[in-house]
């Protein structure tokens, strides 16, 4: 293995620890070891710059931090000719403390394809940040195809990243990146990076044989997922890399910063009700089988609740492929009732995780992370038949959804995944409390609005939209027969009079 | 076989003509013989009704106009008591001599996924017919799924469909069906039909060896479509059916009725050279290979002239996967550029199938027709890295694009599969002219418009958008990039100032 030029530039480290040696099975790597705060310095102005991570989990902690540390520390954004604003790539969210801080720092010139946090989204609506969010199966492939480097002009690279700096709890022989408790796009972001840093996290245990890791093949070379089971396996156990491109390894000792679940709530487990109730009539009729089909699941208390409610339910041998597991997934294991769940990134609490890797022999064969691009592909989605179950910041009377822009502009999460699995599932369902609180009023927003002031799920693509109110099934409804089942089934009592008049108004 | 109770209900009709007998090599069924007007009473009231074809192309001409003919003649429709509505159901448009027919008759209570035509949108737009579009490649599965059905009440039958009348050039010695010039969803519609009637049209040519039908699998039994060029074939020569359930059996010799083609202009000559030039561009940067990856072209003179500059365009070897071939894919196949095609229908025009009937030997082993659940699958899409090329109603300066409702509520045409492929293709690109004439200004409406007034493609799906004025590269942008750039380059100068103007508002 060939030492890199940059290698030469970075004082030596000292010894790799004892539990750093025992991550690492390709030594040459440890050859490379290196500190944070050296490697800060080297990442220029408009660089662009992939890091690992989905959903707050498995995203580099130390380099970030330590390129943050050395803005601030220097004062380099006060002037023109030091300021550093970087091209941010990551599969979706990372933690605040370093994504937030990023932006706080006006550290961001781009990011893609998905953002959470209150001083990003501050960025982006101010329009310090240029964000757009890309459906997250999409992101991956393409970032592949070039697309996101079209306008990247300061660096003769052909590739569309300069660095890439990816979390690992293993490094195999091959220097084959094992991830974390999250696989999102660190394969395809290591493969499209010119220079790539390694944060090896000793905290974390070895997660390997979790993962299931394809080649990322870009058309006219594509081939078929050969999955029919959420249990299918057609990959590698870690991420394959070039070694040459290896610049530095880290040493990270950081948890996830993931804080806790959002608290299910009465209204939550109204919604869970009405959902499980439909299912399971749904399995009377011969519309599905009596173990369902695999579900997805998003993020947040209504979430929660349901897969809470399943652990209870009437349905065996239930199989989940999803982008994110949640605390819940784990009563639903230890319920006896959930055979097997896939997904691209654990998302557990910090007792969660406790529980996960204290209990690691119980779940490590029964749960598989794989790929954002194939966690999230249509392709499998169709065909397994999948019941996608999301939240919308408002849906309206005739079937559109807003995922992503409240009152039309004001950015607040990306969309996510959540138009890759409500396109192609066999069952889209929305679920949404009938109405949000302001200040002043406890049922101060509908989210059953007239008219959706930014469209990002299509009157074309919902079956089933369920609040605490009740139950719409739109299947086979023209938009004017959805639109008083709507109102009636699923808004609040305090807007249905508003609503029937706005469509009275509109007849 | 086993007569079915029906058959004895009909009338003898006479000897098999020597055409017929050459095209159904299962004599049983010749027994079955029948004549449209004696099967018209038996359709009843709110009966569900499946038709095959697809855009105006192989659906069943002669029941349908027996039935109209039935219902005018005896003048059903002006009492409650003999009033016949129809629930409809056909993979996508077909003829306006039985479609708007049946929309000015007054006979369809439903129609789903799709339609074109005066009568019928205006019967949609009246509140007379139920309508709501469906992406093509869903509608067949959600007719196997049951969620058509969901409201039949009136029927003991457990199938979703009462009837399947469909139409074949040969009928094999299994009983399966030859199509004509369009598969669409009639693998579905016959699967999932209680009766079947046949047509076999003898007036055009027994096109055996052009359809490749794969089974329907439903989930959790869904395979992988085992494609990975166009020309792959992964399913039998004709479709399967039950023969206990094809009730009759009629011969037909009308044509399809599908008009000319939508003539070229300077527009649409200027719209394709962008697109070619841009084209070239991607080829000449490496993110297409020199032969580029499969085309998919839309219905209209844009997509006439676009394939009409590839004929003479400079790439070689090219490959269409594709909804529906037009009359210049004859002149594209004939230039030697295009290597084999493959969509779910043929809609040329008369002169067009003369053509194509006649060199039937030199265009037979380069073609292949599909249903359109295979077609606009995005699963198969995605993997072949489709270029996808759709004209809106209108586009918005931050990327949404309607696609079906002129003010967001008239609707014109369905969706059809522009979202099936604009979601999943490489290259999303859509193009209009930049402005459609009025009856007093001939630029009385501008396509680039502030807000999409009917949203059906995210701003999340599109990567291109082009117009006789220009092209505008979308990939990698932020919406508040997207905007002065859309304006830029694709909108007409009459409407340039006043774009420039609503976005400074909105700053």
């Amino acid at each position: 293995m060939r030492p890199t030029p940059l290698l030469r530039t970075l004082k030596p480290s000292g010894t790799a620890s004892a539990a750093l040696r025992e991550r690492v099975r390709r030594p040459a790597f440890l050859e490379r070891l290196a500190r944070a705060e050296d490697l800060a310095p080297l990442f220029k102005n408009d660089d662009y710059i992939g890091w690992s991570g989905f959903t707050g989990v498995g995203y580099p902690k130390s380099v970030p931090t330590a390129i943050a540390d050395d803005i601030e520390s220097n004062n380099l954004q006060a002037s023109p000719d030091t300021k550093k604003k970087f091209n941010l790539f990551v599969g979706a969210s990372v933690g605040p403390e370093v994504e937030d801080r990023w932006a706080r720092l006006d550290m961001i010139a781009r990011r893609y394809p998905h953002q959470v946090g209150k001083d990003i989204s501050k960025g982006i609506n101010a329009g310090r940040i240029n964000f757009a969010d890309k459906h997250l199966s999409m992101f991956p492939q393409d970032l592949t195809y070039g697309y996101y480097n079209l306008r990247k002009t300061h660096s003769d690279s052909r590739k569309p990243l300069d660095w890439a700096i990816v979390e690992a709890t293993a490094i195999t022989e091959d220097g084959y990146i094992v991830p974390g408790a999250s696989v999102g796009a660190t394969p395809e972001i290591v493969q499209s990076a010119e220079k790539i840093i390694i944060e090896v996290n000793t905290r974390i245990p070895n997660l390997e044989g979790l993962h299931d890791i394809n080649h990322s093949f870009i058309p006219p070379n594509r081939q078929p997922y050969i999955i029919t089971h959420p249990q299918d396996r057609i990959g590698l156990p870690a991420i394959p890399i070039d070694p040459d491109r290896v610049v530095a390894l880290i040493e990270s000792t950081k948890p996830d910063n993931t804080g806790t679940n959002a608290p299910e709530n009465d209204d939550s487990r109204a919604i869970a009700r009405h959902l499980i109730q439909f299912l399971s009539e749904e399995v009377q009729s011969g519309r599905l089988p009596k173990s369902l089909l695999p579900l997805q699941s998003g993020i947040g208390n209504v979430a929660n609740s349901i897969i809470g409610g399943l652990a209870e339910g009437p349905f065996e041998q239930v199989q989940v492929w999803t982008e994110v597991l949640q605390d819940t997934f784990l009563r639903f294991f230890d319920s006896g009732k959930l055979a097997f769940a896939t997904a691209t990134s654990i998302r557990f609490s910090p007792e969660g995780f406790d529980q996960f890797y204290q209990n690691w022999a119980t779940y490590k064969d029964r749960l598989l992370l794989r790929s954002q691009q194939v966690a999230n592909s249509p392709e499998i989605i169709r065909r397994l038949g999948i019941i996608a179950m999301n939240t919308p910041l408002e849906v309206d009377i005739y079937g559109h959804a807003n995922s992503t822009c409240a009152l039309g502009s004001r950015m607040l999460n990306g969309i996510g995944g959540s138009a890759d699995f409500l396109r192609n599932a066999k069952l889209s369902i929305m679920h949404t409390p009938s109405s949000r609180p302001t200040k002043t009023d406890p049922t101060g927003i509908s989210c059953i609005v007239p008219f959706a002031s930014h469209v990002d799920q299509t009157e074309h693509d919902l079956d089933i939209i369920v609040t605490e109110q009740g139950l719409a099934d739109l299947r086979g409804l023209a938009p004017r027969e959805r639109a008083p089942l709507i109102i009636e089934k699923c808004a609040h009592p305090d807007y249905k009079d508003m609503l029937h008049e706005v469509l009275f108004f509109f007849r």
